[in-house]
């Protein structure tokens, strides 16, 4: 598997084209984005898990049913979430994708992000979809992959290349999120896109398997949105024997799919509101799998971790406290805690009893634009990743006055 | 039942005294507390569910296997937690207020708060608990409220009066904390102390439901600490006819241990790091009591709720979002939403849908000290209370470098 350039437009069949079409008052800032396939393509999606979900989340499950799609319109500024008339917008705006493209309604997925409760404004969609229709093309992607941005600092994309039944395949995406994030997927939105040949049926299947060690793995500040979701569309334009079922395409598919959705997912978590760098918990010997991820996700989800890793203090007490109301079992007088990045490893805690340990050296390693938390138990074979950011000042800048 | 002046000392057969014996560098803070009674005494216990338990903890709840105490060391300034040698250091410390008081030394608790993972200096403890000794008064309570502080701001008192089988019964206490807060017992200490007769059962079942819905019932920033304890001595000195079990005179006792509990909680958010404010999140029309209360704590440990309260920022879809995440069930189109405190009341979300409102009515309503956030639904008649506070650039601040 390698990495290329690109992203969204990367696998063969796919454009795209983003506009500021008034939904933001800022004109520099680009707020709809179209993607568009040259083929039918089999779909899947995971949606979070919110019990309150954005209109665009009710309409594209319905559009979504049948297995296949043909285009996403998505709109940041607006999350089309809570407010009046929101299925009606949604539905508005599938139908105008549909009216440019010659396509049918339910072939059209759509989605959005911004501000809760505000009725999504349908002129600047209706005006900005024909634009956009006219306007496809493969070097779209990167002006799509801004248009669908809110907080965030920078654009997320990723693709990769890897070989199935002799064809080349490509796999490519874009991301949003950097706040409301935590795991079973937060207020992030991330589309790929592939030419692979595959069933809708295990597309799903794959879909889920990734998702959860990749964008259920991070968290920026343990709030969950109403309106995330990760779509997949396959153009099957690669040529490659259809994939329907477990096979060792399957597993280079979800390989592919895996790299590209962690990329975006340690992307996301490094972009975290504020954040001033990427903090990655890894447990091994737990219990099992189920206990290293509830561990390592509880890790990264406290606010003592976070704030100790902002001001780069070795604070591993706060560490092992937080393993310890993680809710898995595990031996905590057999926990060892160290940290790492690229100025070096620290030990600082063995079989849960705190280590003497150089306070300048740690300080060092902690001031590092990645940081590894590194928690090694006793008790099994289990292991799990989860990745996170610290809790800045401006983590609460951004968020004190943010519809204001 | 009456709130009169005093803490810890006011109920009849309790005295304190506090002293800074040198466990904290700064010598103007104090940090070792003793309380005292003078005769035995039934007594009860909740602790941290943390599965990381200091070494106070341990010895503690051997020492109340049998139900009864004479007195109680709390330390600030080391947690004695992960750290070498801690259970031992919680034996010594016990033996040495035996000796001073000439008690047994399973007839002592301890407690502890501060640093995690630094061993507990037992000199200046040794050398602090014959001064405090024979310095024990009932105007000593002062002291000793002071001497458990970490972070706090300032002391947390409380006491009551009320009557029983005609008969005078005093209950009072002294809590802390204000980071590492969460339901289910943070880094919070509390003793109670009350005159009632009553049997060490019949105590313990009342302090596992007032903690239930007061001290659990409280978050400042969802982490869960090694160290909590909730300790409640009665020396029955009152003279009341001893409460067995259920009965008028329990309900009583329930209710004033309920109003010195719901206080000091509600101070302790108030207080809570780098708070600015207090937030109460009332849930009514739930399907019932636990769904109320899932819904209102998840509102009230919520990131970005919280950072909308320290903004004054009408948010509603805030509010709505951590609800939906909540895990309890609910129709998201039968919630009201209103913000009030002092200034007023503003009604800004029904049936799940915005309602257009003063954007400076609301700021006006939350830039109060005390906000609350009400969410009506529809779905039953269970109600709940939550407590916490406001998200701030002193939480990051406080926390970002607590150790050094």
């Amino acid at each position: 598997m390698d990495s290329i350039p690109g992203g969204v437009t990367a696998a063969q069949g796919f454009t795209a084209a983003a506009t500021h079409c008034g939904i933001r008052k800022n004109t520099d800032k680009k707020d709809l984005a179209l993607i568009a396939a040259s083929v039918p393509c089999t779909a899947a999606a995971v949606y979070t898990t919110n019990l309150v979900q954005a209109a665009p989340l009710t309409l594209t499950k319905q559009h979504l049913s049948n297995g296949t799609a043909r285009a996403i319109l998505v709109n940041s500024g607006n999350a089309n979430a809570c407010a009046p008339g929101g299925l009606d917008a949604a539905r508005r705006s599938c139908e105008a994708v549909a009216a440019a493209l010659g396509v049918a309604p339910d072939d059209v997925i759509v989605a959005s992000t911004g501000v809760i409760g505000v009725p999504l404004p349908m002129e600047p969609i209706e005006r900005g979809v024909p634009v956009l229709s006219g306007a496809l093309s493969v070097a779209g992607g990167a002006g799509a992959a801004e248009a669908i941005l809110t907080t965030d600092r920078k654009p997320k994309t990723r693709a990769v290349r890897f070989a199935l039944g002799g064809k080349t395949v490509t796999l490519g995406g874009m991301a949003k999120g950097s706040g409301m994030i935590h795991p079973n997927m937060a207020t992030m939105l991330s589309f790929i896109t592939t030419d692979a040949a595959i069933s809708a049926e295990t597309l799903q299947t794959a879909l889920r398997a990734s998702a959860r060690v990749t964008y259920n793995r991070i968290s920026v500040d343990g709030d969950t949105s109403t309106n995330d979701m990760n779509v997949v569309l396959a153009s099957g334009l690669a040529g490659n024997p259809k994939i329907t079922g477990p096979s060792p395409d399957y597993d280079a598919f979800l390989a592919a799919l895996n790299a590209v959705n962690g990329y975006l997912a340690r992307e996301m978590a490094r972009d975290g509101e504020g954040a001033t760098k990427l903090v990655t918990c890894r447990v091994s010997g737990a219990r099992d799998g189920d206990a290293a991820e509830r561990l390592a996700r509880s890790v990264i989800a406290s606010s003592l971790v976070k704030t100790a890793m902002f001001g780069a203090d070795a604070n591993w007490g706060r560490v092992l406290c937080a393993m310890g109301y993680a809710g898995a079992p595990f031996d905590p007088m057999g926990v060892d805690i160290a940290f790492a990045s690229a100025a070096g490893t620290i030990s600082v805690c063995q079989r849960g009893t705190g280590l003497p340990f150089d306070e300048a050296a740690a300080k060092a390693i902690l001031s590092g634009p990645e940081v590894e938390i590194l928690c090694a138990l006793r008790d099994g074979d289990g292991g799990a990743e989860a990745f996170g950011c610290d809790l800045s000042y401006d983590y609460v800048k951004i968020n004190g006055d943010y519809r204001t």
